[in-house]
């Protein structure tokens, strides 16, 4: 089956029919919401108190068996230890062929690979970094794995395409009724917006905690009144990889070149006005963006109404300064993001739901003046990738970057080749985002603007700015590495890529290793 | 047709077939939530501006038309402007057959007797603060009235068992896309919690407020990704009367003896002790059981985990006295209720859905350890009224009263006799609550524990306090005023009273003026 981007995609994924990616705002959903069954107090404690003595026992509680969807979320990113936990036990209860649902995954779930191979776990469906994301492309697991970006995740779940038996929620503080949040104990991660939509529509609830508190647990990210039981466990987590002590701007002066260079294009485009807003990631080349854009801020004496985190030291500096009214803020990166959080008002926390969700009534991701990301590859036509290499392995997730390229403007800063690899090709292995909503692509050796945007063009002429075209950035690149070899792909689909809107954009083919 | 406390019901309200009420805990819902449809973005504004000129254009654009649910909240109490301007656009469109779904209705909406008496309301759902009550309880209104606690209001908004067409949202504080808070601007009213049911499951949803502010509107009490249209107006109450400028205790001996008598009840019975809970609402009488709380908390040297509120400035105090670790509040009723709440992060805002729905995986209610309430009458199985009054005019809502007689220990203190009327008999006008979960009567001439209740007698035993039988408490108010005639009430039933699960407690009978 091909989708409208021409995208050979599998008609069925996991036995389920798919839906083809349509086009931008062409898909339009129908029906009504997941709907959860009605609870009533009557089942839970009247006082409040949910807790079981153990995960294994909150599990059993919840009816773990064959076949069941598990949610986790991965606020603890690459120091999470529950989602193993999780599954360690399902494989010591024997249960077969789930379908793992993390909101993304780490190379510290590699653990699971075992039980991916025994079948406890049929598939993952949600973004793989690193070692699963490589088993995966080499065909390792029984089902094939559906990549959706965090707003994809929370549509998937509120529009019932994806239903969740259990939740589990590591949450760094709560109290035995569940509420929770990520503000303060050993394993603070800031917040727990991408469990949001999971303590909302699944069927069971489980709230796992290091650092009980008596009710209330305040604020209450997540409300209690979603949650089935609560378990206290040792340690939900490695502190140290949960968050970083602290975030670090590139020192690479070709990543800074390309920082100041698309600073300096926001600059010209007149995006750098007073009242504009902002996002750019938490990779060295975005942060140093920031730094450029603080720089330009000062010189001009304006101020930004908002910038959207993974927020960092550095953002957190600038709403203390003043030069930002508020940070909506989806995951905290550092230390300084979890105490700015704890302690200021305007440092807010945010879900994929008011972010992102494209099946809500709006979101942010349109409000945002500019966006600065990143992209493994590009296409001559804006098309780009972030979730495989050239190579064809699928080793990084989505997370926020498909819900991003709504924004007024989409920036790409990347370098024209990585490792003799050009960047920039005729078609890129796996689309993930199409071109007409990426504006502009910044290299160290030009920019390149999408025609579709020739307001951009108009704005920036006269700016110094060494406008090229998409081609002859292209051109430039094979000059130097040569024409890149296609990687080889079996037929085999490993993987799929959904849209913002439930449909399938690419599929992912098994790499021959 | 009879329910479980052998009152008459109806079999049908509003055409409707009825659950009747059939014990506490003893009515288990079934099936899954209010499922509403699935929106998407591309109907909605990219830049997120959602605003329309005029409410009127807003309420078309909803598809207002005859038979629709429309609805409102109270937080603006007494000083509301909104809810008149709905109905009078309504009227001037001519449309008929509406249900008003008010969470509370109040004496300033008297102006829509009118619309009431020319169909253009059909009927009201929703507790009825005076007129309104007065004009249902003679019959005027052309369906039957239901009143619902707030709990059970958002219950039946969760259950789909009222369907919101199109809810309109009065908020102090929002901005162009929809976020709102009622912490802010001229018509400040605290928080907007009896709102969030009507914004997560109507239809349509408008916001309207009168100080717009750029977004983001900080914090998002209700979230714009729920909104489809935002309107500005010139004003949305008189804010003298949405909010007090100062809540005064009573200065009654008699209800000082009351309030004094509780406090001492609560000291005897062990309820005051170092981190615990308690709820009391905002009359002269409760005012005054939360100040002996805080001599009472001072001399022991003990605090609070936390209050439930309606808050007000004695409640603020004592959290800012660190008596209480926090405030969940539900409504503030004057104006240091609503700057502690902007300021205050321990004073939090809570939702019906948070603190009361009974339809959820656990609610708050059970967790406080002694809520003080009112009540216009008590019968000798401590059942209890508080929406009729003796001569049968339904003139009070139900507010969060029977949600709150989920609390650990309910203490009802009234006067034994009012007008010289007794307040206890051998059956009330209207049931509200049954008397399983009424623990404790306090009057001036004795205190009534509840037979079930044997813990708290034995644990007041020796303290001094006058512990009567209600039967003995009835004998006194009848010696002195007399045994009470009944109401002439018609067999016609104007309104019917929800139990916190949906089903129907009792019904209102008209009166014959």
């Amino acid at each position: 089956m091909k989708n409208a981007l021409n995208r050979v995609i599998p008609g069925k994924v996991n036995g389920e029919p798919v839906v083809p990616y349509k086009g931008v705002g062409k898909y339009r959903p129908e029906g009504q919401k997941h709907a959860p069954k009605i609870s009533t107090v009557t089942d839970y404690p009247a006082d409040g108190d949910k807790r079981v003595p153990t995960l294994r026992e909150a599990l059993m509680r919840s009816g773990l068996r064959d076949g069941m969807t598990i949610s986790t979320h991965h606020h603890f990113r690459n120091g999470d230890y529950l989602a193993n936990m999780v599954f360690d036990i399902a494989g010591e209860l024997g249960i077969k062929g789930l379908r793992w649902f993390p909101s993304a995954s780490f190379p510290c779930h590699e653990h699971l690979i075992k039980y991916l191979r025994d079948g406890t776990i049929h598939h993952i469906e949600g973004s793989m970094n690193g070692p699963l994301g490589k088993f995966v492309s080499e065909g390792g697991m029984k089902g094939t794995g559906v990549l959706r970006s965090h707003g994809g995740r929370y549509q998937a779940i509120q529009d019932g395409e994806v239903k969740i038996d259990i939740a589990v929620i590591g949450a760094p503080t709560a109290d035995p009724f569940g509420n929770a949040n990520g503000l303060y104990g050993n394993s603070a991660c800031g917040l727990l917006g991408f469990a949001l939509a999971d303590s909302q529509y699944a069927d069971k609830v489980i709230v796992v905690t290091d650092n009980m508190v008596d009710f209330p647990c305040i604020p209450w990210q997540i409300q209690g009144n979603y949650v089935d039981y609560t378990v206290e466990i040792e340690k939900l987590g490695d502190p140290e990889k949960i968050i970083s002590g602290t975030t670090r701007i590139t020192r690479s002066p070709d990543r800074l070149l390309l920082a100041e260079r698309t600073a300096r294009f926001c600059d010209a485009a007149g995006i750098l006005r007073d009242g504009f807003s902002f996002q750019s990631g938490a990779g060295g080349t975005s942060l140093a963006v920031g730094e450029y854009f603080r720089k330009f801020m000062k010189e001009k004496g304006i101020k930004a109404r908002f910038a959207r985190g993974g927020s960092n030291k550095y953002l957190v500096s600038m709403l203390e300064e003043g030069l930002v009214d508020y940070i909506l803020d989806g995951q905290t990166f550092d230390l300084e993001g979890v105490r700015s959080m704890a302690e200021n008002q305007n440092h807010v926390w945010t879900s994929p739901f008011t972010s992102y969700n494209h099946h809500g009534k709006g979101n942010f991701a349109g409000m945002v003046d500019v966006v600065v990301l990143g992209a493994t590859e590009i296409d001559i036509n804006f098309n780009a990738n972030v979730v495989t290499h050239s190579d064809g392995y699928l080793l990084h997730g989505l997370g926020g970057w498909q819900n991003c390229l709504f924004s007024k403007t989409v920036i790409l800063p990347v370098p024209l080749f990585r490792d003799r690899i050009p960047v920039i090709k005729d078609a890129v292995t796996t689309i993930c985002g199409p071109g007409e909503l990426i504006d502009v692509v910044v290299t160290e050796r030009g920019i390149a603007v999408n025609p579709a945007r020739q307001d951009l063009i108009d704005a920036v002429k006269g700016a110094g700015l060494p406008l090229k075209t998409i081609e002859e950035l292209k051109a430039e690149a094979e000059k130097i590495c040569g024409i890149p070899q296609k990687p080889q792909l079996d037929v085999d689909v490993v993987a799929v890529i959904k849209w913002v809107d439930g449909t399938v954009m690419d599929a992912v083919h098994r790499v021959r290793p």
